[in-house]
C-alpha cells in the first residue's frame, strides 16, 4: 500500500463534468488500496474573476483581503470534489488550508509554508478516507488566512508529500508532462521521461509554464520525487527527481522561453560602492524578483544597470526605486517587448561549445541579442519579443532536440 | 458614540456597484463616528450557483460539504467590501465565521449559534476600523466549518448586536421594512413603523419573507431592538422591540400568505396513545420543522394526522415517516397547491371577532378552508394556492389595514 498526493490544476477541475472525471481518476488510483490526499487549485477562471472584482474596488487592494478573497477558489473546489467523490462511493473528506493544518508566514499574497500539522489527515487516511485539501492557501499563527503565491497549489501537494512522507506525488495538469520546448511553438518537441530538478528549476526559471520554481526547490530539498502529467489522458509523464538516466550525457535538456519579463534600465547612477546594493535591495524590500542582472563599467562616474523583472511588477518596480534614485542620482526606463530563450541541461557545464551554438544560431538569423546571463546548467539571452518563437526553433533544432531522444553529446 | 451593527443581505452587495454603494453607506454612517460592525451575505445568486453545482454532482451532497462549499459566498463578499472600504478611505478589516469567533453546534447546514467571542472585534473597533463579518456561518468547536440554514445572516448580525451589546441592529434589505401585507400582492399595503417581537414572529412564521422566526426569537431573547429598513434608498423602516406604541389598540397589525408549504395526510394510523408521538418524534429526528397540526376523530380504531412542513422538505418527510408507519400502519399523502393565510396583531387575543371575520371574509368569496389554527396573536388558514392572493386582499381589506394607519379596534 502506497500514500500518493495527487494535485489536480485549475483546468482539470474546471467545471462539474471535469470534477467528475477527477473523482473517476481517484476511483481508479484507489483501486490498488492506497492512501490518497488529493490536492486541488480553483476553478480555471475563478481566481480571476475574484481578482476582476477586487481590482473594480480598487486599483491597489489590501493583500490580507485579497487572501480573504482568493482563498474562496479553492475551498469550493475541496467541496464539489468530496461531493463528487461520495456519489461514486468514495468516503472522502475535504480541508481548507487551515483545517488541513498548513502554517505559513505572514507574507500575503506570496506566503511562505513554515510548518505543515499532518496528524489531522494522518487520521481520517487512516480511517479509510480519501482526503481533499485546498491547494494555494494556508493559515497564519494568527488565523489569518494566506495564500501562496502563484503556482501555490504544485507547492502545496509537494510540500504535504513532504509532510506526510508519501511514496509519491502526481502533479496532474492540462499537458502531458515536460517538454524539451513549448510544443505550441516548437512541433517537434519531445515529451521527457524523466528530468532532473536543477533542470527543471532552470526550465521553471526560464518560462516554462508547467510548474513555478519554488514547487521544484522545495521538492529538491525535501526530496519529494513527482510525476508532472495528465488528467486527460492516461500517457506516462515526466519524472522530476535529483538522479536521472543518462544524464552526463545530455548536453540541453529543453528550450523555453520567456515573454512575460520587463527590462528595466537604470541609467546614470552614481558609480560608487553601494549603489547597485541600494538598487537591489529596494527591489528586493518591495518583494520582487529580479532575474537577469547587468552592469556595464561606469564612464565619468556613472553608470548604468539593467535587469529584467516580471512584467507584473514593472509598475511596483519602478515605484520602488524612487527614494533610492534620489539619493544616488539616475534615471529609469522600461523596456517591454522583449522575451527570454533559455537552454536547459545538467551535460551544459562540461561542453563549453553550447554558448556559442545558441549565440550562433541567433546571429545567423539576425536576432539582437541585449542581455546574457548563464548559470552552470542555464544560458538565457533577451531578445525582441517578436523572435522569440523562431529562436526557440532554431535553437531547439540545433541541439537536435526534435529527435526521439534527448541529444547526446 | 454609539455602536451599530448593520447587516447587508445578498441584493444590496449583488455586484460590485452595489458593494460600493454599501461603502458609501457605512462612509456615511461613520460620519458621526460611530463604531461599525458590518455583516454581509453572498452575492444575490451565489449560493444557488454553488447549490446547483453540488447536486449535478450528487442528489443528496454531504451536509458537512455543504457547509465547507457555501461558507464561500459570504467570504468573498467580506473582502471584497473591505476592498470597497479602503478604497474611500475606510480602515476596514474583514472577518470570516470562524475569525470571528461565532462557534455553533455541529449542525451542518442549520448549525446553531452557542458562544460568540467578541474580543478579536472589540479590539479592532477599538484601534478605529469598520469590522465587517460573513453572515450565515460559523465554526464547531473541532473547526469544522457551519451555516446556520436560511435567514443566517440576520442571525448573525442580531448574535453580534448581543454579543457586542450594540446599542442598534439595523437589517438592510430590498424593501422598505415590514409591512401589513406583502405589496406586490395587495397594493394598499402600508409601511409599518414599529411592530413587537411577538407580531413579527407569527408573521416570519407565517411566511412574511422579510426575516425568519429565529433571528427575532433571538433578538426577542437578548433584548436587541432592530430595524428593517431598504439599503437603495434613505427612508426610515421598521422598528422591532418589544413594546410598540398603540399596542392594546390594534387588533391586527398584518397578513401574510406562505406558499412554501406542503400539507401531508397520514392516515389509517393506529388511534392508539403513542401514534401520534411516534410521527412528529421521527419528524423532529430529521429536522423538520411541522407547523400546523390537525389530528381528526379516531374512528374504527383508526385516526388521520394532517400537518404542513416546507415544501422543500416535503420528501424528507416522507421518508422519515416509513420506519414509524411499518410499525403503526398508515399511509402518507402530500398535497401541493396549497397555501397559508395569515392574520397577525397582539390585539387579537381580546377580540375574538378576528377569526369570525376573517373565516366569512373568505367563506363569502367561495374560499374553502382546509386547516385552521390559532395562536394568541394568529389565525392562519390552509386554502388553494390559487386563491391565497385574492384571500390576503380580501382579508387584508376587512380589517381596514390599507388605511393610513393600522387598524383600531
Amino acid at each position: 500500500m502506497a500514500r500518493i498526493v495527487q494535485k489536480y490544476g485549475g483546468t482539470s477541475v474546471g467545471d462539474v463534468d471535469r470534477i467528475k472525471n477527477v473523482a473517476q481518476r481517484v476511483l481508479a488510483s484507489r483501486a490498488g488500496g492506497d492512501e490518497l490526499v488529493i490536492v486541488v487549485s480553483a476553478r480555471s477562471g475563478v481566481t480571476n474573476e475574484l481578482l476582476a472584482r477586487a481590482k473594480a474596488l480598487s486599483p491597489l487592494p489590501s493583500e490580507r483581503e485579497l487572501d480573504q478573497l482568493l482563498a474562496v477558489g479553492e475551498q469550493e473546489t475541496i467541496a464539489l470534489t468530496a461531493i463528487a467523490l461520495h456519489a461514486i462511493g468514495v468516503d472522502a473528506v475535504s480541508y481548507t488550508g487551515a483545517q488541513a493544518g498548513i502554517f505559513t508566514d505572514k507574507g500575503y499574497t506570496k506566503a511562505k509554508i513554515k510548518t505543515i500539522n499532518p496528524k489531522p489527515i494522518e487520521k481520517d487516511l487512516k480511517a479509510g478516507r480519501v482526503v481533499i485539501v485546498a491547494g494555494f492557501q494556508g493559515i497564519d499563527e494568527e488565523g489569518q488566512i494566506t495564500t501562496l503565491g502563484r503556482g501555490g497549489s504544485d507547492l502545496t501537494a509537494i510540500a504535504l508529500a513532504a509532510a506526510l512522507k508519501a511514496d509519491k506525488c502526481e502533479i496532474y495538469t492540462d499537458v502531458d508532462g515536460v517538454y524539451t520546448a513549448d510544443p505550441r511553438v516548437v512541433k517537434t518537441a519531445q515529451k521527457l521521461n524523466e528530468i532532473s530538478y536543477d533542470e527543471m528549476l532552470e526550465l521553471a526559471s526560464a518560462g516554462s509554464k508547467v510548474m513555478q520554481s519554488r514547487s521544484v526547490e522545495f521538492a529538491k530539498k525535501y526530496g519529494v520525487i513527482f510525476e508532472v502529467r495528465s488528467s486527460f489522458n492516461q500517457n506516462p509523464g515526466t519524472l522530476v527527481k535529483e538522479e536521472v538516466a543518462y544524464m552526463e550525457k545530455v548536453v540541453v535538456r529543453g528550450v523555453a522561453v520567456d515573454k512575460d519579463q520587463a527590462k528595466i534600465v537604470v541609467s546614470n547612477i552614481a558609480d560608487k560602492p553601494g549603489s547597485a546594493a541600494k538598487v537591489f535591495r529596494a527591489l528586493a524590500d518591495a518583494n520582487i524578483i529580479v532575474d537577469m542582472i547587468v552592469q556595464n563599467v561606469g564612464q565619468g562616474g556613472v553608470a548604468a544597470l539593467t535587469f529584467t523583472v516580471p512584467s507584473a511588477d514593472k509598475a511596483k518596480a519602478v515605484a520602488s526605486l524612487g527614494p533610492v534614485l534620489k539619493e544616488t542620482g539616475g534615471e529609469v526606463t522600461v523596456q517591454e517587448q522583449i522575451a527570454k530563450l533559455s537552454v536547459v541541461g545538467v551535460g551544459m557545464k562540461t561542453h563549453s561549445g553550447v554558448a556559442a551554438t545558441v549565440f550562433q544560431q541567433l546571429a545567423e538569423a539576425g536576432i539582437n541579442l541585449q542581455l546574457i546571463s548563464t548559470s552552470e546548467i542555464k544560458i538565457s539571452v533577451v531578445i525582441a519579443l517578436d523572435r522569440a518563437d523562431e529562436g526557440a526553433r532554431l535553437v531547439h533544432a540545433a541541439f537536435g532536440l526534435g529527435e526521439a531522444k534527448p541529444a547526446v553529446a
